[in-house]
This record gives C-alpha cells, sequence and structure tokens, in this order.
C-alpha cells in the first residue's frame, strides 16, 4: 500500500516527480544503477502508448518483427558517424557461455546496423520495396544522469527500420511517422507537441536530417518525445543495402528510422501532474474510473454493493475501464486521496443516499476546484453519461496543456530579448544559423538551453540570426531541455 | 518473394523444418550465432500466441509488469541450485560506457533472483499477497546446438511470478498455469498436451517440483512447450521475501514461476506442417483467408476486383483476417502453392465463373486431396460460412495432431517393450522410480530417450520400475525429445 502524500509540484518539481513515480507505483529503482523496474501500473500505461502506436504503424502499412540484442562490434564500426555518435554509450558482452568471445558483441543502442545487414540479404528487387518494419524492444544506453522513465540504462522502445526505391519517398515516411507521433501524442497523450528538424549537432548519429516532437513540461522544460530520422543512403552504403531497378540498374536504397519509448510515460506525468499527483489522459489511463463504495457499517455495505456492481457492470459493458476500491480496511477519505494522487481521471463515488436517489457523484480529476469537479449523474444511462465525460477530460487535459505551453511560447528578434526570455524559463523562437559555434555560445550564455527544432510550421521569411546576424531562412525554437 | 518448393516433410523432416522456416519467411539466422530474426510472418504467428496468453493470464489475476534485463554476477549466486544450473549459459557484460564494470552483469537467463529482489521489497504484509506478475521479455541461454525458434541463444518469452502466503496457494498457482498453457495450446494452439511433472533431474534449477506440457511433433520427438515450477521458499529464503502474517509473525513467502517461449512458434509448425508446407491453426494464423483474384487479361479482372472487393470487405466486418494477393505479375498457380507453403487455413478463389454464378471456391489447407479439400460457397452468407468453416479447421487440425499423437502413445510393463516402443520411435508410458540413475541407463540403452513427465492424468497404482523392479506409484512418459 502506498503513502498518500507526495511532494507538491509547486514546492520542489523534481522530488515531486520522483515521489510521484515511487508512490503512485509506476516504476522504482533497480539493483543495477541506472535501470528501472516498470511496475503494473507504469506498464499498464506503457502498454497504452504500445497499443496506440501499433494501431497506427499497422494503419500505416508497417509490420512488426524481432532483430537481435546483441551486435557484432565490428558491425557498428561500418558507419563513421553512427559508431562515434554511440561508442561511448555502450554496454559490452565479453564472455559467453563461460568463455571469452572472439568478438566482442554490444548490446543493442539502436538496431540500424543489425537490420541493415538483414534489409542487404532480403532485399533484391524493386519489387521487394518498400520494405516496412518496426520492432518493440528494449534497449541499451550507458547514461551516467539517469532519471526514471526520462532517460534510464535500460528503455523499452519501438524501432521503425524502412527501404525505400527513392529519396522522396524515405522523406516522406520519414514525415509521416513523424505526423504519427504528433497524432499519437495530441490525441492519445493529450500532449501538445511541436514538430520540427534537429540542428546538425542533435542529429542522430548516421542521420541525414533528423525530426523530432517537442513537448513542455509543467515546469516548461522541453523534452523530446520521438525521433524520426532521415538516413539518406548513409546505412545503405555501409551495409550494402541494394536493389536491382526497374532500368536493370543496381542501386542503393534509401532507409529511414524512427522511435518512442518508455521515456513517454515519463512526459505524460510531468505534462499533466498536479500538486496532488498524477492526472492520466483518459485514452491512457490504466483505469479510467474508480468506483469507491461509500458505507459506515455492514447494513450499508449490503444497500450499496448491488448498485456499485450493477453501475460497474455497464460501464465495462460500454467498454469504460473501471476499477472498484472496496478494500474494507481503508476510508473512503483516504481512497479519494490514493487515486487522485495515481491520476484517475473519474472517481464515482456511491453511498446509500445515491442508492436511494437513483445518483452517482462522479468527481473529475482533470478540474481542480472541489465544487466544480463534482457532478451528480443518474444511474440510468451512465453508460452514455460517463464515456462522453472521459472525452470531454481527455479534452480539457489537453487544453489545460495548450494554454500553458503558449502562454510560455515567445517569438523574439534580438538576443537580449531571447537571453531574458531563457532566463525567465520560456521558449524562444528566433532566427538561428543552424552552427554549432552558435548553439554553443547559446548554452553558455544561457546556462544550458539547446536548440529543439526548426519548427515544420513556419511561414517562409527571412531575417537575422540572433548571434551572428547572418541572414538566415528559419526560426528554431531554444529552451532548456530534459 | 520466396521460392515455392521446400524439401518434403517425408523426405527429411529435419531439413523440411529449416526449409519452411525460412521460405515461409518466418525467421532468419542473425550474424551472432545462434541467434534469430523473427521476420514479420513468424512475429504475427508469436503476437497470436501473446495475445492468447496474455489474455487468459489477465483472466487468472495477473498483471503485467517489466523487469531489467542486466543482474548482478552476485545475485545468482544466491540460490545454489540455481546458479549451478544456470551458471553454464550466462552471457556477461564486463564493460560499460567504456570501462570496466567493478562487478560484471549477466544478461537474464531467467528473472527470478532480479524479482525476488524486487519483491522482498515491495512484500510487507499478508495484505501485499498474492503478488500476481508476468512480463513479456527476451532472455540470453548460451546454448551450443541452437534450432530456429525451438532452441535460440536469445527468445522471446513470457515469464510469470507469483509470490503466496501458503505453500498450497503456490501449489494451486503452479497447477493452475500449467492448465492456462494446456488450454491455450489445445484451444488456440491446436496441439494436443500431457500435462505432468518432471523428473528431479529435470527440474528447473532452483524448484522444488517443476511441471510441463508436452507435444508430440510431426516426427513423434517431444517438445517441452511450456513449463511452471513450485519455487517452496527456495528464493524466499535467498532473497528474504517476507511477510508479516494474521498472526504477527514474519513469514518467509512461497513463490512459483512459468514460461512459455517462441519455441511454441516453432511447435506450430512441426506439430501441424505437411510435406508441402506449414499449416497454421485458423487461431493463430496471421492471415485466416488468402483471396486470390483470377483473370486471365485487364477484362477479367475489372469485371473480378468488384466482387474480390465486396467478399474480402464482408469477411472483415465479419472479424476474419483476409490478405487479398493480386500481385500482377504471378500466376494463380504459383500463388496457390505459395499460400499452401506459407500455410494459410483457407484459400478463397474468385473467378469470372464465380462473379457470374455468385459463389467462391473455397479450398481447405487441411484436407490434402483436392477434391475433398475444396467447396464452392455463394457469396451471400460468405460472412457466416467462412468463419464457420475456420471453426471446422481449427478442429480438425487438433483432431488429426490427436488422432497421430495417441496412435504413437504406448503403455508398457516390460523394459524389453519398453525399448522396442521407443526403438519404434513412439512414447512409452512406463512405471519408473524417478532415479536419475534410471534415467540415464534409459538414454544409454536407448540412444537418447529421456523422461517426459509423470503425466497428472493416470490413476492412483503401483507397479514394477521397468529398470530396478523397485515397487512404485506412478508411471512416466518416455521419449525421443527436442
Amino acid at each position: 500500500m502506498s503513502s498518500q502524500s507526495v511532494t507538491p509540484r509547486s514546492v520542489d518539481y523534481s522530488r515531486w516527480y520522483t515521489d510521484v513515480i515511487q508512490k503512485a507505483e509506476l516504476a522504482d529503482y533497480a539493483p543495477v544503477r541506472g535501470c528501472m523496474i516498470i511496475r503494473p501500473y507504469g506498464y499498464e500505461l506503457w502498454e497504452g502508448v504500445r497499443s496506440g502506436l501499433d494501431r497506427r504503424f499497422k494503419a500505416t502499412g508497417h509490420q512488426n518483427a524481432y532483430f537481435p540484442l546483441f551486435i557484432p562490434m565490428s558491425f557498428l564500426q561500418k558507419e563513421a558517424e553512427h559508431v562515434e555518435g554511440f561508442a561511448p554509450e555502450l554496454a559490452v558482452v565479453t564472455h559467453g557461455g563461460g568463455k571469452e568471445l572472439e568478438e566482442p558483441l554490444v548490446v543493442r543502442p539502436t538496431s540500424e546496423t543489425v537490420i541493415g545487414h538483414a534489409y542487404a540479404n532480403w532485399i533484391q528487387s524493386y519489387r521487394d520495396l518498400p520494405v516496412l518494419i518496426n520492432q518493440w524492444a528494449n534497449v541499451v544506453r550507458w547514461e551516467l544522469r539517469t532519471r526514471l522513465f526520462l532517460r534510464t540504462m535500460e528503455f523499452l522502445w519501438q524501432e521503425g527500420h524502412t527501404a525505400h526505391a527513392t529519396y522522396e519517398e524515405a522523406h516522406e515516411e520519414t514525415l509521416r511517422m513523424l505526423d504519427v507521433y504528433a497524432d499519437f501524442a495530441i490525441n492519445d497523450a493529450a500532449i501538445p507537441v511541436i514538430r520540427g528538424r534537429k540542428s546538425d549537432q542533435e542529429r542522430f548519429a548516421g542521420a541525414v536530417y533528423s525530426y523530432s516532437i517537442e513537448a513542455m513540461m509543467g515546469d516548461r522544460r522541453a523534452l523530446q518525445a520521438g525521433t524520426s530520422h532521415n538516413l539518406g543512403q548513409n546505412f545503405a552504403k555501409a551495409f550494402d543495402i541494394k536493389y536491382l531497378d526497374r532500368d536493370n540498374e543496381l542501386k542503393y536504397c534509401w532507409t529511414t528510422s524512427w522511435g518512442l519509448s518508455t521515456r513517454m510515460v515519463g512526459a505524460v506525468v510531468m505534462a499533466h501532474g498536479d500538486d496532488k499527483g498524477l492526472r492520466l489522459p483518459p485514452v491512457l489511463a490504466p483505469y479510467q474510473v474508480v468506483a469507491v463504495p461509500i458505507y459506515r457499517d455492514d447494513a450499508e455495505r449490503s444497500a450499496v454493493m448491488p448498485t456499485v456492481e450493477k453501475v460497474v457492470a455497464e460501464l465495462r459493458d460500454a467498454g469504460v475501464r473501471v476499477h472498484v476500491d472496496d478494500r474494507a480496511e481503508l476510508t473512503p477519505g483516504f481512497k479519494f486521496n490514493d487515486w487522485e494522487m495515481r491520476g484517475v481521471p473519474l472517481r464515482a463515488e456511491i453511498g446509500p443516499k445515491d442508492v436511494e436517489k437513483g445518483t452517482v457523484a462522479l468527481v473529475r480529476r482533470d478540474i481542480d476546484d472541489r465544487k466544480q469537479a463534482k457532478l451528480f449523474a443518474p444511474q440510468a444511462g451512465i453508460a452514455q453519461t460517463v464515456p462522453a465525460l472521459l472525452g470531454e477530460i481527455q479534452a480539457s487535459l489537453l487544453g489545460q496543456a495548450t494554454a500553458f505551453r503558449d502562454a510560455h511560447l515567445r517569438v523574439v528578434d534580438t538576443y537580449d530579448d531571447f537571453k531574458a526570455v531563457i532566463e525567465a524559463g520560456d521558449w524562444a523562437l528566433a532566427y538561428y544559423d543552424g552552427s554549432a559555434a552558435v548553439e554553443d555560445q547559446i548554452k553558455a550564455d544561457t546556462g544550458g538551453a539547446s536548440s529543439r527544432c526548426f519548427p515544420l510550421d513556419q511561414e517562409p521569411g527571412e531575417g537575422a540570426c540572433i548571434v551572428t546576424g547572418k541572414k538566415v531562412a528559419e526560426r528554431a525554437w531554444f529552451a532548456r531541455a530534459y
């Protein structure tokens, strides 16, 4: 049983996050430093992410497969930028079956190399293209500074890997999957995100262009919540992925990759939570409704439970995920706080008076004001009322997150304004020449703000880079980030 | 595109298996020896296994979670039998982030230890029990002799881990999950299995009792297709998993574990396949129906396709998984062979005459005789005809596998009969004293037959151990096995 109170978010955001993850039993620390145990409540949230994405991947023509955990060290070395980027983060198996291995094996940090090797075998002709495959897997990156869900040594994710006949098709795929991520984030996770292109120095190691969705957390920091990469022919050349084209010429394929991880669970916690704990969007919430029977003695309990069971059965038939909290040893007040902390979108209280009046007291988690949050719904028609309310709550969380974000997005034209905006903790959209030198200077001048992305949704324009004054065509978002 | 013909099963069972796995594109070899790539068609079959089991686990009160891939070496050493059993099979990470680790990390071969450690933290009181958790994960065992799906260095599986207040509850859980496996094998995979207790020397390393479901493959060899272990208090004592009981005393928990892996995909291939390739049970088949439009020219194609689309749409609305093979460059004959090799349970052919007559030609994969396999169904009512036929095919495959198995199960009372039965390739049920010495002698005398299990479904009795003549109470199944 979890203790109820978490450090209020307004007091210490970082401690609040750690508290709420552990007290809501989303996750726990593992014995190996930097690793995480995903507990059932957190895993069910991840299953919601997984099914929302998987459905969208299948609807866009992708199939799932599974590639091996172990990659020969030599594979990583075939793509120069790739090995340079990932070498410092590798976990290496040197012994197997009691013997030292001839070639060390890398525990996959990502699978472009081993999948590229397979694609080279599978793809012969233009008829075999496109190849549209995704895998759900664990990956390992040796991170020194870890934080539950946001950055862990091992994490769960999906990685899509596709091969195409032309650059244009690969480019379209890269943006299509970025849109899939944005659609999922907005409609399922209720998190408004900005789609954009990463700067060169923030590119995936081995990509030509990397794109991301960027989300604003409750402390206004940015979180990169999903990435999609146009890999050009870099991996095709490194792994000899060729096809015989209609014109009877052998050509290199164009490939993409895209990934979204358990980090998304951290995003949901940070984007929606409040002082009392989690606030989960109904689409992803493991329990959409918690039903709490209210009684003082066995007689009242006997009077109340048949109604509770009837209401719950009707809701379940309507496809609503309901949990009944009938723990005998706890007071209703304790239960209310407990489930508020755990972020269940809607609480259904049923007591003797509700039985008498034919009502259910419904309390919304998305509204802070106690009176406004509560309504009495007739038991008749509850299977229509509750799904409609869940829809409202979903929209309300997205609305709140969007209003909060928009209040902290600022367009700036001078470096002084830029620094003031970052200093105030907001995001700044500014003309930027895309260079590493400018980004490094900004990081130094602002105590760590980084370029998030060149947003896709911007008017074509021209302006002066806020640092160098050079004429450039695009603005980029800058912010402090996780 | 896959070549169509496989080595006939009747010619060379072992080559047939490897051929069919690769040509049906279920799996491929990975660059690291002993590892496997599960291709989309094979992965979809695994997703069918996964969802069939997951549904049953949830219906019996279990929740999913995720525990770390890496386990400190010292954890394995806490349970003496466990480390002795698994030490020779471990993959060991010695370097991370460019540095040698102070303590080597084991890539999990199974997770009793790391989960036991977590349970010790989570369980305080009798109120926290039972803990009923399952995880879907990859595990690594350094196998020297591997075979696609049946035995690979890395494999996918689920491992359930539960903790209980009493021995009786743990015992019940162990048998309940064995029954879940048997129910899945029989009803979803159409494989009749024998539930039983393993001999002491075949026990899981660290278990008090191990149980398995044993299946007969098409070459009559046995395959252990799922296991369920009563771990007693062995891991509770090694990891200090205790609870405060109602009587205010601290007591050790009783734990269980149970697992079923991608080996089940190999079982489906081997139990049902024939000379032409796979025969997939409709419940698990990625495609239950393949629709092949029949036409000789564009005019016929235009006449046929609207009917194909209409029939397919009706089937999909009825929840049938249909694939339309409209590859222009291939003949219908090629497609028929291709999908027969891939084991699709039902083929729907629609040509100009079918359009005219309002029929669909349906061809069952479970019936070998070409005439008997084919029937003409009216297009009207196809959404009822096809699901009913799929049900018949599912039952027919189970019936065929059961008849085949039962024809090769033999009860014997003398060692001479026993050896003759094993020599003939069948399974022998015989009184056996359970000792390692007898099992070793049987292995030597028969060229490798091993005890499969003491079947749960046997009448209480008494007889003479076929080797020692000692009076014993139970018979065990012996067979050559994978």
